[in-house]
């Protein structure tokens, strides 16, 4: 494993986002969408700041943020190679939007990222004479496949994350608390050059790796013990997601068994992805396995999750999910079993969908025995 | 400085919540409430997880949750000495969540946590037969008034922000970049105990001093440059916030001279706050003196901010806020100078509002020149 070279990261396509989306707004019957989820503004115009909001039309592009951004704002969306203005306003962004906008009769608002009592102030005080539109999804179905630029990202990110690990591993040995290899491991991170972490990390040692969402205690990791690492980096906004379960000393033989078991279940889910699959065959692949082994109660969640500029995205890869993977999606796969009050093995890629099967980003190897 | 003892904090008075959110929920005529903003549902229950569902009713207290915390949840209630029962589903949580609820007729959701969609799928699926009540911050006006179990989390937080700031300054005399010191700071914080950052760190040095909101980047910071630290560590979920802006080597006299301005605005701004007083008239206290310096203009944001389980919550500081402090109060005093392209200034506080003043929880001196 080398760390990721950063500064050779191959371009995104950023520009060619707002095209696409004004597709997807002609199917959806709306003639411009106010964006207001963080992450869709900063995938559609690269603006990465904490408050914004993006009014596309089918000719113009337009950012209203506030005074702290005024100077960072133009810079990011030149530096992304999008062409938009941008409006700076505190106290009367309402203006500013609306004269984005113009004379547009069918708003689109991202309903999944409008509150309720937001949409009742856009309905009654910003937009009284504008039809409001429902809409569901229109940037996430664009972000679901990524570019090669975006796939570059994840993969340096699952690079730093697969080099950090190697670092901090041997400290095992040495009987640290969760909390203590936790912050070791997320400092490396941050020096190998992520921006941080993509999710709080999960060090969970003997009975706290039964607990899928354990946080780090200062529990002591003893010999023989299962430690559940679920971890990742973030490069460019982008995350990375991958578990390993390890031990130091020597497992007895259940303990074995089960981290076969979980291997095996999380190989047959990689075999499985391929672009055209169904999500909910790739959770099938991994669940009959752990299903036929006696263990199907004891995997608590689904197999995976898409993974991009949101830790968690499209799609889904669950039993009761309806998706088909295609080429470019970023999938992870996950199979978890879980005894509590005695421990629990989950093992997880994240994985590039390609037309013949799919690329492993994560790399790091799977050993049990680590020290 | 010394490093506060974790293991020593006063309780919080989590069981009291709810009976008091049932006063207001009488008061908005709603005979229940389906709490769905997640740091509401930990304010009131204790659970800390990413997931969850809380059903208040005049009687009763039922957490909806899924798999991955179906062992930790019900333990974390009883920790925090909540009286609650948990449901878990991933697939079904309207059959659980309708369960709770029995035959309500009036149910109040929280307008400004639950998505439009979300309305729509509660108004259209989930309870049909029931007149869903839009209502604004009828939790967050409990959480306004910190217990001194709340006061005592937010100081400790602070007080390993002061102490990871004391221990990693003398590392900016070797020039090191804005990521690094940065890097160095956060690690320093997860050492002493805190759970984490309240939010991205901010090391802007230089020419990046004048952006508000930047991001530290891999600029080395050199001798006689303005270097913004706005930063804060979390301890049990309560976030601590702070800024000071220093200085390696000799500053030129402008220099000198806009730091001590914007000292004094922020000093001005404390010494107005107190029990009783509107949050317009302490940002006044502190942008009358920027103002008459001539700088106006160029302190582009608001004074304040509430601070707790969320690190922006009520009230907000600002001239244009409506809100009067009250003893229980804890609010950040933060003004700033920004000269573009040059750099900028600011200097912020966290503040415990008391009846003949405030309580600094920040204590890290206030120094330009620090190597």
């Amino acid at each position: 494993m080398t760390v990721p070279d950063l500064a050779a990261l191959p371009p995104m396509d950023v520009a060619g986002r707002v095209p696409r989306l004004r597709e997807a707004m002609r199917e959806a019957g709306v003639e411009a969408l106010l964006v207001t989820h963080l992450t869709n503004v900063r995938y559609l115009s690269g603006f990465p700041g904490s408050a914004g909001l993006l009014a596309v039309t089918a000719e113009s592009l337009h950012l209203v943020t506030d005074g702290r951004y005024a100077d960072q704002a133009p810079e990011q969306l030149a530096a992304a190679g999008v062409e938009a203005t941008v409006g700076v306003s505190s106290t009367n962004q309402k203006a500013l939007v609306a004269d984005a906008l113009g004379s547009v009769a069918r708003l689109g608002l991202e309903a999944e990222h409008v509150s309720w009592a937001q949409y009742d102030r856009y309905a009654g005080e910003w937009f009284p004479d504008v039809e409001l539109v429902a809409t569901a999804g229109l940037v996430e179905e664009l972000r679901i496949v990524k570019d090669p630029g975006e796939v570059a990202r994840i993969a340096a990110a699952a690079g730093i994350a697969d080099e950090a690990l190697r670092r901090v591993l041997p400290m095992l040995g040495d009987g640290p608390t969760e909390a203590a290899f936790g912050r070791a491991l997320d400092a490396t991170i941050r020096e190998l050059g992520a921006s941080g972490n993509s999710f709080e990390t999960i060090v969970a040692s003997g009975p706290n790796a039964a607990l899928p969402h354990a946080r780090p205690t200062s529990r002591i990791i003893g010999a023989g013990e299962l430690v559940v690492l679920d971890f990742g980096a973030v490069v460019d906004g982008y995350c990375s997601d991958m578990t390993r379960t390890v031990l130091v000393g020597q497992p007895d033989s259940e303990t074995r068994r089960l981290w076969d078991l979980v291997v095996a279940a999380q190989a047959a889910g990689v075999a499985a992805v391929r672009a055209g699959v169904e999500v909910k065959d790739v959770d099938h692949a991994c669940r009959d396995l752990i299903t036929a082994a006696g263990h199907g109660e004891h995997f608590t969640h689904g197999t995976g999750h898409g993974v991009g500029l949101d830790i968690h995205e499209a799609p889904r890869v669950a039993a009761t999910a309806d998706a088909t993977l295609a080429a470019g999606h970023v999938v992870t796969v996950e199979p978890g079993v879980y005894l509590a009050p005695h421990g629990g093995v989950r093992i997880e890629d994240t994985v590039l969908v390609t037309d013949d099967g799919c690329e492993p980003l994560t790399h790091f190897p799977k050993t049990l025995v680590v020290a």
